[in-house]
């Protein structure tokens, strides 16, 4: 009889290839992934030396963790591969790509969209990269975009009404004020990020690398989706208890809470962490459609799993209706968008 | 933009896990390889030189070619590990098992029942098997069951009706009298495997192994299919041309067959080839619904493509409930269950 594998905690982007798709929307991690690109070539011409790591294999195996659909992940591991070949202009080594997220990815989406053009082997890892997805010491260079901030659950601490953490009336603890609202979030990510590199730490050779681009400033949009449930409560359509109970399990990590978890784990070390201050297209020209239906793609399953598909629906929609208003709000409050850039090297 | 990769000429099986899919009705694919196991473990048992093929690493990649949707591919992937444990009973050996089929087959339910308790890390590859999966040397286990039997398109002699190779009122070269058509098959299969071993030599390591399964007699009931194709011809609501020009692109080879392309390749040895007789329940009790619903699930893409959704539910529809005559005919013309077996080392 077959067997069905218990789920772990994942938030799959939207799947497919249609209106609200990951795929056709997922703009703000593409601009993620464009400020990066020179600083991730740099990373990898001055730290990574493949002759000394590979000995005499020519094989050189990549993997995108969280990858979600494409075209993002497509673009920056054809990136990577490109960056090593120019490094060692030599066409003897031979790329292997692990594209990687939870079982609930489409990953027939994925596989079906990969570039005809590509230069690698392409396969999927299905699992969570809080644990081990491959052998030891089988990975040269681990890439992360726009994924390490989803935390694999909402803290526990804001899920009791009796706790300190209880987070009336938000979904985050961005605006909260609160301060153990944000201690709840980031306990939960040091717990999660421990996970993490110690899986990482046996999977990466020594002398490989690992890249991780988060979204540092881009999501402070949530809590418009946020306001729109309070309106739903105001309205009676819907109970506050449960407004109060869904917080959405993104922490945007700063410098120093990546170093902390990066020198917990003692396997690596930091060959560049920083804040970038990116040019961003939907940010610049105030574009709230695009940006609200951007996280739409992001964030509809998570609301669907908590709220159901009427209520998710009634807020999506409402919330793209106030494009406009967010659009002027944008404008007053203008911030350059932000990200933080780690580069990181297996001792 | 997203672009769309060129789909290669592919037939997969009934994806998901309803009634008629795949994943519920491979109980003939499941007798093959039961059939089979022994035999897997005692040409791994004898030829298999871990030690020496893998020197200072602890890492086996083993993939399964054609592997479709569990539970088969499941069953003989943990088999393999097993058998290659047990024989070095160390716990230091870690595994990757790279599932590979067609971009099309359904990789999304094939990830989500995967086995919780599998020992090894799992690993999906999209892509045909008559062209590279793999970089060099990175494979010490291929195996492939019921699928090298597939070619990789209909022989374009069989399409031709000035062709000598026309097959007139039959849908494969079982049963039919023209020799012009059994060589159109045994051509494609030719330059098929051609591509296949090239493939294969390449990726699979000095002292890896490849074990090939292939069903060889239990296809004979395909003929009830175009039977059935006929009498909607007979009944003018279908032409006669389409059923014609419709040819199931499976050949079974037999020993001599397989002998020629291994050794026209040249990179492989011959540890052991033979046609087994393994114990069938469907067809020692003339299960004639289960096998026919069975083939439903493994055709109906196939003819969908050819004659499209409505006369292929009404010829699998009347096919089902010509089950009764169906085993009355098995039960009188008994064929004892055969199939080949392959154990191949890479030079």
């Amino acid at each position: 009889k077959r067997q069905l594998v218990k789920m772990p905690t994942s938030f799959p982007m939207n799947s497919g290839d249609a209106v609200y798709s990951y795929s056709k929307n997922s703009q703000i991690q593409r601009e993620v992934l464009d400020g990066a690109k020179e600083m991730m070539k740099e990373a990898i011409i001055e730290n990574l030396d493949i002759k000394n790591m590979l000995s005499s294999s020519n094989k050189f195996y990549i993997t995108d963790l969280g990858c979600s659909i494409g075209p993002n992940t497509f673009n920056s591991m054809q990136h990577v591969v490109q960056v090593v070949k120019d490094k060692y202009h030599d066409n003897i080594l031979e790329f292997q790509v692990f594209f990687n997220d939870h079982f609930n990815n489409d990953f027939n989406t994925l596989f079906r969209s990969l570039p005809v053009d590509r230069s690698y082997y392409a396969s999927g890892v299905p699992g969570s990269f809080h644990g081990r997805l491959f052998p030891s010491r089988s990975i040269h260079f681990a890439h992360s975009s726009c994924a390490i901030h989803w935390l694999s659950k909402c803290p526990k601490e804001l899920l009791d009404e009796k706790s300190l953490a209880w987070n009336k009336g938000l979904i985050h603890y961005v605006g909260a004020s609160n301060v153990e609202v944000m201690n709840a979030y980031v306990a939960q990510f040091e717990k999660d990020m421990e996970m993490f590199f110690n899986a990482r730490a046996e999977e990466i050779v020594p002398g490989g690398m690992m890249v991780l681009l988060s979204p540092f400033s881009g999501y402070r949009y949530l809590n418009f989706f946020g306001s729109t449930l309070m309106d739903l409560v105001n309205e009676g359509m819907l109970d506050e208890s449960l407004v109060n109970s869904f917080n959405v399990p993104v922490y945007f990590p700063s410098i120093e809470d990546m170093t902390k978890v990066v020198e917990k784990n003692n396997s690596f070390s930091i060959e560049k962490i920083e804040l970038t201050y990116p040019k961003s297209k939907l940010v610049d020209e105030a574009d709230a459609k695009t940006l609200i239906i951007n996280l739409t793609a992001v964030l509809q399953q998570l609301f669907i799993n908590h709220f159901g598909n009427k209520i998710t629906e009634e807020t999506f929609t409402r919330t793209i209706l106030k494009s406009e208003e967010i659009s002027a709000w944008m404008k007053i409050n203008y911030e350059k968008a932000c990200q933080l850039f780690v580069a990181l090297k297996r001792k």
